[in-house]
């Protein structure tokens, strides 16, 4: 467990290093951004927080009109679940029986979903829920483009959802239809072809669910690169966004219709710089175990022309071509992640700060099991 | 913090998944392979603590003969030192005032050095040290071709020394001289020119630190790709391998002049199979949250054939050309990290068995500040 970094009132200057932070007033203005998009255009918001995996900010969501959120995990969840979010929907197939009967047991207090794609999980779910005396929300995830987990869109689908409908203890909740891979496709044609392409295969599936006696509810997916093409198709009755609050060095490669972003960059991690030996090189504390490096290098927020150019575990090295490395030493400087979520997953904290003065404290349910 | 993820007793079988497991067989070789080869060097040991992070495993270093442990972060060393480590090296600059106040408080209780490249230091270490009533022992970092922290060698190590030496609270300990970029050259030649290299640059330093009436009780170095050649040197007195109890993908890649691997991986994620949704395609649990990626994917060890190929937040997608991925959902497989160090980071805890046991839970001072 890390010690914590910051005493919520401190100055900002205080903060130990490296540390996540998150600049409130972005935070807020992206949260009420998609907010008022997703209910303008009458749809559900259910936020993914297997970005965050904080219960805190799982809340400030809901404040705002989400119906609930999305977790990764059986672990993350409980923590929502124990932090008070009522609705809870696991975007993952869970098919151990020991993380099964944990699913089951909090459905017993909370609405909690999970996905299927796999007739040979329906009689573990259903054992679970039901020796819980629960209900269990049982999505079929639809391979809708990704090529990750889900069904083949179409028959497969109809012929899954007719037998979650048919277990005992489960209650068969509608599709789930997330394209992940379309999410980081680069320009706005490339997205809306793929999300078309999701649309077809969304449809072809719940068209098999209704022809076998099923209503579909709820068809749910879509993420910050591509919501606006889930909304235009019509199909999606709701979106799990989750990587807006926050953005990434990542999502800022994707070129948006207007050339700009909508989403502001609010997450960083503050890191020290503790050796400056060389006119352009200066090494901050913050390495591979301050950032996930799956998405490239972070970027330096702060100062104009550094340049963060290699890591090693505890170390960042950053070009200074100016040559005047040695001002920056004992400075303390903003990093852009690279990659939101794993980077989140690396603290047991992030800082709330607002202006100069540390506001929040918030724990991050990190480096959960199942 | 994670749930623990197995009890001591209990099979290999009931551990839940994504957890980071260690094969305490191979451990305990790999630990006495080092212990004794150095011991016949006629050398000291002071294995880096920076890959485990884990007080019960440097422990079984120190019960091997090590002198004592290297670690990164103040925070680590507070962990090492809580845990009855003796003597610990932070092989890092500190430079915060916040973080020289707890390292000095540690020198109280334990014998803690720490590296400085900048005279800048001096004063601030001093200052935290005298406050504290305690002595550190401060090293010179010399830049003997990692090109990362360090004065140059030479004439600017010797003036620095001099400073420290003659710092109230501060003992000049020695010279750390570690070359970090040659420990994956891939060829034992490229290794040996680098450390040959090395070499020259340390007793460069060396000798301008006797020049100036020092003298210099330790060169302190090497790691687990280039220990053989600092030991061939004659200069080393203290070498900090911290990889060779684990091993990795990375690791593996190094070739060894006999082409075999001296130590065997004793270290693996362990994680479930939940998704087997083409013939060829399987989905385990354990993806970018799971392992560290800055050295590559991980690699699959008990499936023959079959390869982990692409990693999201909370999946890893195998590809098993055979096309029986259906067998394999709902198994437990093992795989080889891509690099030991930062994904430990990423666990509150590591599983020791032995056999089809579970022996030990250890925890890991994960994700420390300073």
């Amino acid at each position: 467990m890390q010690r914590v970094p910051a005493r919520p009132g401190a100055p900002v200057d205080t903060i130990d290093t490296p540390a996540l932070v998150v600049d409130l007033d972005i935070l807020e203005a992206n949260l009420d951004a998609m907010a008022a998009t997703v209910r303008a255009a009458g749809l559900r918001l259910r936020p993914h927080a297997k970005s965050h995996k904080c219960p805190a900010i799982a809340a400030m969501q809901v404040a705002r009109g989400a119906v609930g959120v999305c977790c990764q995990k059986t672990d993350e969840a409980a923590a929502l679940v124990d932090a008070g979010i009522g609705d809870v929907l696991v975007t993952n197939e869970v098919v151990a029986p020991v993380k099964l009967a944990r699913l089951a047991e909090l459905a017993r207090r909370a609405r909690v979903g999970v996905l299927c794609d796999d007739a040979r999980a329906v009689p573990l779910l259903s054992g679970a829920s039901t020796a819980a005396g629960a209900t269990l929300d049982v999505y079929v995830e639809a391979d809708v483009g990704g090529h990750r987990c889900g069904v083949a869109p179409g028959e497969a689908v109809g012929e899954l959802a007719r037998a979650i409908a048919d277990a005992p203890g489960l209650r068969f909740a509608g599709l789930h239809c997330y394209q992940g891979a379309a999410q980081h496709l680069r320009t706005p044609p490339e997205r809306r072809a793929a999300i078309e392409a999701a649309t077809r295969a969304a449809v072809a599936s719940r068209d098999a669910c209704v022809a076998r006696g099923l209503r579909v509810d709820m068809i749910t997916g879509a993420g910050t690169g591509t919501f606006e093409h889930e909304i235009a198709s019509g199909v999606w009755t709701e979106l799990q966004p989750g990587s807006y609050p926050f953005m990434d060095v990542d999502y800022a490669r994707n070129v948006t219709a207007d050339g700009a972003q909508r989403f502001r960059q609010s997450l960083f991690v503050l890191a020290g710089v503790m050796s400056t030996p060389a006119p352009t090189r200066a090494i901050c504390d913050a390495g591979l175990k301050a950032f996930a490096f799956d998405s490239g290098l972070p970027q330096v927020a702060d100062r104009d022309g550094a340049a963060y150019v290699k890591a090693s575990d505890e170390h960042g090295v950053l070009d200074v071509p100016a040559g005047n490395a040695a001002s920056l030493w004992g400075a303390r400087i903003r990093l852009v992640p690279g990659h939101v979520d794993p980077t989140f997953n690396l603290y047991d904290f992030v800082v709330g700060y607002r202006g100069e003065r540390v506001e929040a404290v918030w724990p991050v349910a990190r480096g959960t099991l199942g």
